[in-house]
């Protein structure tokens, strides 16, 4: 794989993933952005969860579903000067123009974290970034021929690695939403990766867990977790040498799937080369198979749990890899709305029993 | 107020409350249900967050958005025999049909509590209720008269009562989910109240953020943030003598208010006359502002927080009542919606300055 790294006109960094050792990106960006970017964000924390929350008010003028014409990931034409210069690629990562939180450069370190007093700003730090998965419009991860998915997947790992290393970055999240049903505003197949300057709630009660179950148990919970799921069998999708795919136990969506490594691997930075062959099979495989649900497209979120930015040892012990995938389509026609019970008071009721959803999608998974 | 219980057929409690003390409500239930209910779901822990999973696979087929003709929650007519069996009413609670989670009736009692193995299941118990603010099928809260409202909320203060005895019920959480975009199955008016088997995570969050924020000041971490937004003002929407409503300052959704009585007071069932008066002419007022935001019905979720049911002492130290509203809307034609970074990991990203939202809502209100 080849990588190579270019500067956009407003500063924003580009990076060309090629699996031909021999390409040569050299397309330079002629929009003239110059180098005025959105005023950055706040990040304010909640006195009431001790939470974070990124404060983003220039996303409101965020590009919104642009029609092929117009889309600021495909390659650049001349009717269409884009994010990307060349005009064509294979798999590029770039800053987001309109992020979430990220640091301004030359900007004095902050450390979010929980020791500041209760009602705190703080400049929002951080990084967002886009992940195009293919130069072609159309289409999704399910399209992709493995090898297109294996050098998305060695792109994950190279930016995991690089944003590991940014001082403001606590914690990688490399994502996926899908489909304008969970709020998508591009078409164009894509995924995003975070570098939180914290460790986001989820990883945090997620690491809590974990601490807490090898205090009781002396064991790692993700293991157990999947061993337990191997040994029930009837929420398993699917599994190989590598990977297993299954419904959890306590699934909060209509379809949830998570995607664990059969060994212990705390990273996508970890993964050897034969994991990630396999997983370059299965996850085109396994969107195929969430389309054929309800023969169509399924809106999904998609996301890796994975150890932290600078982990403690005991971060490092407690953290192992999965992705979590949920869909909030309950029906053909019909989507799942986390409402008040849900998104106030954080209690989830699910219509969907995990046993039956994974005997669906093992059928679907069987002719997908 | 005239509080009377009767039985639908199928055994479920319907309550009417009405203003007059002479009513009389003797009609009967004459669908002739049967005793046969939808089976009851589980709740599962989720090992990697600990929360309880409540799983009802009967609700799948729960009416979705019928027409007047076939509202359940009319009065009934010749036509149409609802859940209501008299001809008209003023305010109506019951047990729902499709319940997220309900006891069965004799069922021992369990205690789901954080002590259990990691990987329980347990018969979901609790109580799931519909309030039906009006009889008539159209109109919002916005259109309740001051009298209206004030029936309601004295209908809520009964309820939590009521739930607040019951040994399966450990928080009463008395919401209102508005509009299809939020998930809405049943456009008459109507809340809904859900006393939970445990305490659910966001009240559990909050009592923790509480208790922490009193050891280390020996102060109410609400009536100190009731004061901060007091002193600072700019996130104030409107205060009298007895609520102040304001967007919190790390606010997530794009529009969020927060609505906090005056004085120190833990459960609805503590407010005072005059209190409750005031919150009749207030909460009607404050949908017609959320209405003139985008002059069109503004889909929300809202809830109160307050005291859980058998509270310790220092639950009810660490309480205070307040209700929580939140709106997906972002523009005209724009839903937000929490994709993998809020559902996923739990980080919210809001695309508003709560001031910004503030200063609309100040406008707003002065115009409804």
């Amino acid at each position: 794989m080849r990588v190579t790294e270019i500067s956009l006109s407003d500063g924003r960094s580009l990076t060309y993933y090629d699996s031909d050792e021999t390409s040569r990106r050299t397309a330079v960006d002629t929009r003239g952005l110059g180098p005025e970017r959105p005023p950055l964000g706040v990040m304010r924390r909640d006195p009431l969860t001790g939470e974070w929350i990124a404060i983003a008010g220039h996303r409101q003028t965020r590009t919104f579903l642009p029609s092929a014409a117009e889309c600021p990931i495909c390659p650049t034409s001349p009717g269409n000067l884009t994010e990307i210069p060349e005009a064509s690629y294979q798999v590029v990562v770039f800053e987001n123009r309109f992020p979430s939180f990220a640091a301004a450069l030359g900007d004095a370190q902050e450390t979010l974290g929980p020791g500041l007093p209760w009602d705190t700003e703080a400049a929002a730090h951080g990084r967002c970034e886009v992940v195009a998965f293919t130069d072609a419009h159309t289409g999704s991860v399910g399209d992709l021929s493995p090898a297109q998915m294996e050098l998305v997947v060695r792109a994950w790992m190279h930016r995991t690695e690089a944003l590991c290393r940014r001082e403001d970055v606590r914690y990688v999240f490399v994502f996926e939403n899908r489909g304008a049903e969970v709020g998508v505003t591009l078409h164009h197949p894509h995924g995003q990766i975070y570098g939180y300057p914290y460790l986001p709630p989820a990883a945090r009660t997620l690491l809590d867990q974990a601490r807490d179950h090898h205090e009781r148990t002396g064991r790692s919970l993700l293991a157990d977790v999947v061993a337990r799921e191997i040994a029930a069998g009837d929420r398993v999708v699917f599994a190989d040498e590598y990977w297993i795919v299954f419904v959890p136990f306590a699934a909060r969506w209509p379809f949830e799937v998570q995607v664990h490594p059969t060994r212990d691997c705390s990273s996508l930075v970890d993964l050897s080369d034969a994991e990630v062959g396999a997983l370059s099979t299965l996850l085109p495989h396994l969107v195929r198979t969430l389309d054929g649900v309800f023969d169509a497209p399924m809106p999904y979120m998609a996301g890796w749990f994975q150890r932290p930015a600078r982990a403690t040892s005991d971060e490092t012990r407690d953290s192992r890899l999965f992705l979590r995938l949920v869909s909030n389509r309950r029906a053909s026609d019909k989507l799942k709305h986390p409402a008040s019970s849900e998104a106030l008071m954080g209690a989830f009721v699910s219509d969907v029993l995990p046993e039956a959803a994974a005997a669906r999608l093992r059928q679907t998974w069987a002719e997908a």
